[in-house]
């Protein structure tokens, strides 16, 4: 199986996920923000297709009982619990808690995978973590960039580019597809990612008019967290370490 | 306006064309095919957004006084007059022709574009011509690579990223879109489009497969032909030169 890089959630349309390792990254911010949350210590997040399945989801679960968590053109929606930025997911605020997350374009990704074995998510904060497990898994991932409102996002194609050259290393001549080989090369092209970087995307400067620049620092960190969302049901929650396998259980 | 690059054409969903000058690329193989039709003097081309479309639309033009020309998973159709092979396009057999054409990939993003305010094709073929003509029209163009069968090729977006890098010679700080930076870090990381690396590509591979290496040599030539298809009503026809202008007439 080629290594796959998916430059846009559009192209689901087109790629069997039967049987393949799915890994969503919208760096800026939904896989961020879920990688935080579940840092922070939250139970599980559950990812929502729309606001109209988030607000369902809460009523089921009991509103008060969970945290309704997302944004819509970029802020908190009026009647939610906290907004897209990771820096509002704290261990105060969510620890114990499930969350009913809904964003643009991070949370229907994650939804549009359901049909894959497993589903991940990954962005700069975890991209060392992710790398090793994936490396553990036998067949070769398929790595999903969300993009944003349907265009290519670059700050998640670096960050795809980026988990393909760590995935490369043990075998470099593990199958690319033509996806996976234009991001390596930009990943490349790029060179580390940064903060930088990132504010000068389309993503970036967004934020950046809204005062939301921390945002886009904070996203840019590689490496800082082990925490892994994965898909366990509806609800995502951390991947526990083990020797292998792409379940929640580390099975 | 920012000079965009549309890495697939599902991006058009996103994309408000209106006023805009949009360029299709399918290099392997009908902006290719096209530009060859045109130049070995066809009189127009009819780009058809499906097979039932197209061959409603040679029963209304007349079976007779048309050539039905196209492909499905790459190969000819049964019924069709020409397939999708540039090589196959030429002057004894499309001189003062009408042309009814469909592909899967290149035809229908030419018709998902008629919202433009002109449509031009380009392909390594007219990339000097193009970059030429579009440089002399006031606003950044929306340059629409037509992918295949759902999933970003890499021929297209490495034309379109060298499309860029001409069109940014006379102001190298005319804004770019994230597709459009990505496309010229894609083009400069290859550098100067080469069969071989066609080759290589999803596309050129399955070309390959069935004998039709030559098709890719004959689609990385670069800047051979002065031709540019333009969008006139619902017809494919060769640009007049001029001045200035984006359509038809050169006006």
């Amino acid at each position: 199986m080629e290594l796959d890089v998916l430059w846009i959630q559009a192209e689901l349309d087109a790629v069997d996920l039967r049987g393949r390792l799915a890994i969503v990254i919208d760096v800026l911010r939904a896989s961020t923000s879920i990688v935080t949350a579940l840092e922070a210590g939250a139970r599980a997040v559950l990812p929502a297709a729309s606001h109209e399945e988030a607000r369902s989801a809460a009523r089921r679960l009991g509103r008060e009982s969970v945290l309704l968590c997302g944004e819509r053109e970029r802020v908190k929606i009026p009647g939610y619990d906290l907004g897209n930025s990771p820096r509002e997911y704290t261990h105060s605020r969510v620890a114990g808690r499930t969350l009913v997350y809904c964003t643009t374009n991070g949370t229907p990704a994650v939804r549009r995978c359901g049909r894959a074995e497993a589903v991940w998510l990954g962005a700069f904060r975890n991209l060392t973590a992710v790398a090793a497990a994936a490396g553990r898994v036998d067949s070769s991932p398929v790595i999903v960039c969300a993009g944003r409102a349907g265009r290519v996002a670059v700050d998640d194609v670096l960050c795809a580019g980026h988990l393909v050259e760590r995935l490369r290393v043990p075998d470099p001549s593990v199958p690319l597809s033509d996806g996976a080989r234009a991001a390596l090369r930009l990943a490349r092209s790029v060179g580390p990612p940064s903060a930088d970087f990132l504010a000068q995307t389309a993503g970036g400067r967004a934020l950046a008019d809204l005062g939301l620049s921390a945002d886009v620092e904070f996203s840019a960190a590689v490496g800082v967290s082990e925490v892994i969302p994965v898909l366990d049901g509806d609800m995502l929650v951390r991947k526990r370490s083990g020797p292998g396998g792409t379940g929640a259980d580390g099975c």
